[in-house]
């Protein structure tokens, strides 16, 4: 049992190689664009400048396991499985992050620091109605 | 283009119907139980009690379009978007939601307060790297 994920836009971001594209967001890096397709548009009408949103988007990779492996972002030797890390490597390899609206013009939300590669496929925004963003 | 999701577990909750199952979710609920499936279970290695995790489950439903409605959580006769509004009504209809660990017995994770119907599907379990959780 299954259910099929539907795109519904695209992520522009200065990023054309995982070489380059940063292992986390920022919320002072530079100015992403998150474009929806027509079909979906009508969908962020009542998003406005400075809403936290909550992006989903597919880390696009073939390598769909759970793994038991260190992390840079913990200390050193202690390992972890997959659903204790936020790395793309995973069964589902959705990517969740909250950052505020820089601006929106007509069918794209523009926001800083996205960590993706550009082209990466949208999946959902919504409202981050709790206070998603604080740590970074 | 859409790549296809996989189920790693099932969620349950006291709710077998739409009417008692809570809008939002509730930190003071009651325990609910991740059940994570057999091939996924290693990757929960690390996670514990206390632990905030950011949970993505999936609304089962045929209508995965946008909608333009108003909202019983926001001013009333005003107009929002799917992605301006928590609704399962999107189409992706992805849940996410942070709670805190309450314990892990084996393959089962205990949590308080879902806002799903009993059977849900789970697809994600991430740790909750920023303070997701701090408005409920």
């Amino acid at each position: 049992m299954s259910k099929i994920l539907k795109y519904i836009g695209e992520i522009i971001t200065p990023y054309k190689t995982i070489e380059e594209c940063p292992s986390h967001i920022n919320k002072n890096g530079p100015l992403c664009e998150i474009k929806i397709y027509e079909e979906y548009r009508k969908g962020i009408f009542g998003l406005k400048a400075g809403d936290n949103i909550m992006i989903l988007y597919w880390f696009d990779h073939d390598n769909r396991i759970v793994e038991i492996t260190t992390s840079r972002n913990k200390p050193s030797n202690k390992k972890y499985g997959s659903f204790a890390l936020r790395s793309p490597i995973r069964p589902n390899p959705i990517a969740v992050s909250v950052l505020p609206i820089e601006r929106i013009i007509k069918d794209k939300i523009f926001v800083k620091g996205l960590d993706c590669l550009s082209g990466t496929k949208l999946l959902d925004i919504k409202p981050a109605i709790y206070d998603e963003s604080s740590l970074y």
